[in-house]
């Protein structure tokens, strides 16, 4: 259930606990922000009966009236008793600024445990401990005490970091950058980015969600709320902490492959959340989302009056994915009626240095105009003729009039400086750049990409589940964590397609196994020592049923010489498969998100190239298919030089079922099947090997 | 022979040669630039007897002296004529702004050719025509009708637009970066990007070198100037035009693969030259290049008062290929000592928020003392103690300490400008971005790398070139362009080892040579038009040379039946080899800079995943290394899983051999070696398809 902010974010009366006239003091600084606040504003501090023209109070109780909002900025140790005041007052929103919690070893863990309880037990909203505080610009309520506010806008932003929040202040406030809400995320003890993005998708002044995360408390609850906000507002995120993957346990391949990062990559593709890089890439998709429409398509229109400048859009438009656009005939015709002899008028548009204010109008609205267009951008170069004022107003007309999205570049410094207050007035965004133009409304087109992508609910899919937690409980009972072969029944369990086979724990026994399948039979040792099978010497292939016995013997028995200390428990006979392509699916545990998917080609491939592509289970059909595509040699399974393609249908659903498998069966750490061989009538699983937990799940 | 520029780029006495005193003509602006020159300046203008205040003589025959510069601003008619006048007056260096040449139609490229022709007569150091102009700093000269001028600096910059040089100029302004010379190139009729290139890193005081180009002239020749030159200094170049690649024949896979951008890419990295994507990268770039010392390694050391940054520049470092530093434990000790309780001494150093600007200082010097360290970023944010512009000068100080090279991010907006300052003065680049700080660092780490890769020469092998130019030339006579495996001989002549074997006309003839080999062979339809031969079922395998008269018979008559279009002329009998480790080597001729080579891993490597790497030749040994080196797969060919590396020096061998190939008989047009076997003792060619042009080269 999420919560209901609105007490928070848009409080009709705030106390300050900890407010002091002393200068230089935190609670000082937050007094004064607080100030500009339209509605009553109460200090709490016992030394003083009056804080910068407003009236003190000893403390929370002697407040005479439960206001929507405290703030929180005295010493940890008085913050617990502060808080339950507030819930006795029915106080049930509180910002706690105040540092020396978690983030300050074990007493301040205790601390915040406390603070924990307390907020459960008066169901309060808490944000903190150790931030820099929030500001609603839509209430006008600055309580932070960061040196800058913030401009209103429709950016809601969000960060674990405080120092990052004071950076971004400072810097939006030189570029004029708006926010509708500014939060400082601290310890998140309480509520944490999924509450706020709630919120912030339920403010309807809102356009853009921008966050700056170092983790995620609760991956899956992140998912399932984020999956829903990007159908209607874009998210995008800067996650840094790249290398976090830690010392975690590997044994498959997948583990060896798989770090933190890849998780958190694939759970914001999932959720169609648009990660950004770095903070300028931040705040340059966030802008654009904020304030201009969504393109119907990528096809892009360049106009400009600089050559170079037209070269290196196109340059841009091409490694960002997008299509220089193909203007029709009608515009090619007005274009060259228009512009001047020399101009280019073939996309992009180039009318050339010499072109008037009257013909650069002209053409960039021609090229808007054109139905083959789904957005532009706008360039140009210092010119001895034209303004750039002039030029952002033919733009921001220009828009205007077709409605489709824009950015500029007019390649200036100071001499742009007028031409930037105009664009930015029209939510037109504008760079020395004309890369980073292009890159800017091909965050568009990527966004409108996320609204529109198929969707398809997770499917909850039938499966034995009895008998697999069966088979899970006698390999624990043995006190197995890593089993292989042994466990084909585990996959039958849950419909997915595997090699007939059987374990034998005698010669006789593989010999009438052979006989039943009927066919020539592959014969496997099983130990789980000799985990590399094929390296050891632990396979035979191509057996007649009727020298299944003795090879299975001799199998046995020369093992048995060579690796003295491995365990022996019999083979697994299997029916002969002809070749397929191969390819690998596996498993791990992120300690965020849950079931992590992988998924490869086999072979050298999945070693050498390392062509593999990752997804968090539970996935919806739409992201299983999703993820056979994400592969760089998907060709090969789709067809290639008159190969057919192999059963991608029934792959998608092995992949949904393997992730079936693994939600429900949390002891499960970690799975690889490999290989699965896919014909074009059908896939095979040949292989498996999984880790499972020692303990109860 | 390079040209002696200095009579262009360090002039004693100029003449401005359509000189007007009217304003808003470009005849004007040149003047009023050139007022700041120290040297005498002279207008030439019939109209006039002074402009500017500047003695103007009607014509070039009547200057006092010969002028060591004219800049002609004068509609292109009349431009011829000067130019000859200049000869005759012993005027060695011109600057041709006039626009109206090869950029206007066939008339202007008749008159473009005429300047070439006074030029190479009188041995006339020419720029443009189509330019801005140029400016050196360096005489104190700015010969450009550009808004803005240029302030003293140690980059050369050169561009191919004229346009994109204003932008520049006038975002350098603003930027406050300075350039040694600044040169608009324009048609580059005579003098072009190698001249410059050539006397910019003459110039001492010009410490990068930097370019904007759409396209080069002479790229073989670029390319010896260019290795050269960026063992002492850097050059960065922006290359516009990425899709740029236009119709050509392809009937080769090197031929579909190779756009124009390969070779661009492969030829820069070849010479060493660094090239950025964008107009930020480009400037970010050369900045740090010409202000801050080379680091001897790639461990970078970050210190920060904000975790978040710290966490930002790590992520940032990780994706640079810098290493985060490991810090020595005098390093820890100390720092320990020094810093507050709560600060993360291993590298990233975070000191926290509330350090004193004395504990950060401490820290910073600490971390760039370390012998472990090799480079440093600084990073801070808002701070309500802490000034930026202390946080500068300790930067500042720290850095001329350890004589380390440094990038700082202070992410702060207008808080920061006085730092940016300081910074500016100190020549450490200041960013607000950490994730740019540390990319521009790492540009420093790249350079020098490319300083201390191994070079050798590029080698003259021995060859039969007589045979080889015997075998292309009877397939010119009989009108063959596309031919097959009966050219195996040309690489014999070459030196390449391939599989023995030799073209059978008949069936009886197969015979025979099957009976030489006296093994099992493989057996190959010969056909111009047949070149898919197992697609088409035109290869037997594993014939036993006494049935191979019957197999090429049965392999002929089967193929003249089902395709009796066809030209079948005979069969091609080859030793079968074993199974090996398959690479592909291709060759196409880019109209830049001649041969291209393409490298790749065979099969399905090369057409599913397209892991294929490019140079041009003819090339060293290290380069050669250098492409092997390049693909994604190439531990498939060191080794991998236990299995022996192959012989990757036969293999180097080989590529040196086939770009010695392209490089002797221009005539050969595109070349495939496909498969390549690849074995730990040797490498053979198995194949081979090359397309000859029809005329003589």
């Amino acid at each position: 259930m999420p919560r209901n902010l609105d007490g928070l974010l848009f409080p009709h009366s705030v106390a300050v606990v900890g407010a002091t006239p002393v200068s230089g003091k935190i609670g000082h600084a937050v007094m004064a922000n607080v100030q500009s606040f339209p509605g009553p504003v109460f200090a709490v501090n016992p030394k003083y009966s009056e804080v910068l023209g407003r009236p003190c109070f000893p403390s929370i109780p002697d407040l005479p009236e439960p206001v929507d909002l405290a703030v929180i900025v005295i010493p940890a140790e008085g913050v617990r008793e502060v808080l339950r005041q507030c819930g006795e007052k029915g106080i049930k929103n509180a910002v706690i600024i105040s540092a020396g919690f978690k983030e300050a070893g074990l007493e301040g863990a205790q601390r915040e445990r406390e603070l924990v309880r307390i907020a459960n037990e008066y169901e309060l909203n808490v944000l903190g401990p150790n931030v820099l505080g929030l500001i609603s610009t839509r209430v006008g309520l600055n309580a932070t005490f960061a040196p800058r506010g913030a401009l209103p806008g429709s950016i809601a932003f969000m960060s674990q970091s405080g120092a990052f929040c004071t950076s971004v202040l400072d810097w939006a406030w030189k570029e004029k950058l708006g926010f509708s809400h500014f939060v400082s995320l601290g310890n998140k003890a309480v509520l944490d980015e999924c509450d706020f993005l709630w919120a912030f998708a339920n403010d309807p002044e809102t356009k853009a969600i921008v966050g700056y995360l170092e983790g995620i408390r609760d991956g899956a609850r992140f998912m399932t709320i984020a999956r829903e906000i990007t159908q209607a507002k874009p998210i995008v995120i800067l996650k840094a902490g790249r290398a976090e993957a830690g010392a975690r346990a590997v044994s498959s391949h997948t583990g060896t492959m798989a770090g933190a990062d890849h998780a958190y990559d694939a759970a914001f593709r999932q959720c169609g959340i648009i990660r950004a890089r770095t903070v300028e890439e931040l705040f340059d998709f966030a802008y654009i989302l904020s304030h201009q429409p969504l393109p119907k398509g990528r096809r892009i229109g360049i106009v400009t009056n600089a050559g170079g400048a037209g070269v290196m859009a196109a340059d841009a438009a091409e490694w960002e994915g997008l299509e220089v656009a193909r203007l029709r005939e009608e515009t090619l015709q007005a274009l060259a009626q228009t512009v001047p002899e020399e101009a280019a008028i073939y996309n992009p548009v180039d009318v050339v240095g010499h072109a008037t204010l009257e013909q650069y109008q002209a053409a960039l609205e021609l090229v808007l105009a054109d139905p083959g267009v789904d957005l532009a951008v706008a360039l140009s170069a210092p010119h001895p003729i034209l303004k750039f004022s002039d030029l952002a107003r033919v733009a921001r007309t220009a828009q205007e009039k077709a409605g489709k999205p824009m950015a500029v570049s007019f390649m200036a410094g100071e001499l742009g400086e007028e031409a930037e207050e105009i664009l930015r007035s029209a939510g037109i965004p504008s760079f020395f750049d004309p890369a980073r133009a292009v890159r800017a409304v091909a965050t568009l087109v990527k966004y409108t990409g996320i609204r529109n992508r198929p969707r398809s609910p997770a499917e909850e899919l039938p499966a034995d589940r009895g008998k697999a937690r069966e088979i899970l409980s006698e390999a624990r009972r043995k006190r197995r964590v890593r089993l292989g072969l042994e466990t084909m029944e585990l996959l039958t369990a849950y419909g997915i397609p595997c090699a007939r086979g059987r374990v034998a724990k005698t010669a006789e026994e593989a010999g009438r196994i052979a006989q039943e399948i009927g066919q020539p039979v592959a014969i496997k040792i099983l130990s789980p020592e000799l985990t590399h099978k094929t390296e050891v010497g632990g396979v035979r292939l191509g057996v007649p049923p009727e020298n299944a016995d003795r090879v299975a013997w001799e199998l046995m028995a020369g093992l048995r010489r060579r690796f003295p200390e491995a365990t022996i428990d019999g083979v697994y006979v299997q029916e002969m498969l002809p070749p397929g392509r191969e390819v690998i699916l596996g498993m791990v545990r992120d300690p965020t998100f849950g079931p992590l998917l992988m998924f490869g080609l086999g072979g050298i491939y999945v070693e050498v190239l390392r062509d593999v592509a990752f997804a968090v289970a539970p996935l919806s059909r739409a992201e299983a298919e999703e993820l056979v595509s994400l592969i760089r040699g998907k060709k090969w399974l789709y067809g290639v030089r008159g190969q057919p393609p192999v059963d991608v249908a029934s792959l998608v659903d092995l992949i949904l079922r393997v992730g079936q498998l693994a939600v429900d069966n949390p002891e499960i750490l970690e799975l690889d099947l490999n290989p699965i061989l896919c014909y074009p009538e059908r896939v095979v699983a040949v292989d498996v090997r999984l880790t499972v937990s020692e303990e109860g799940a």
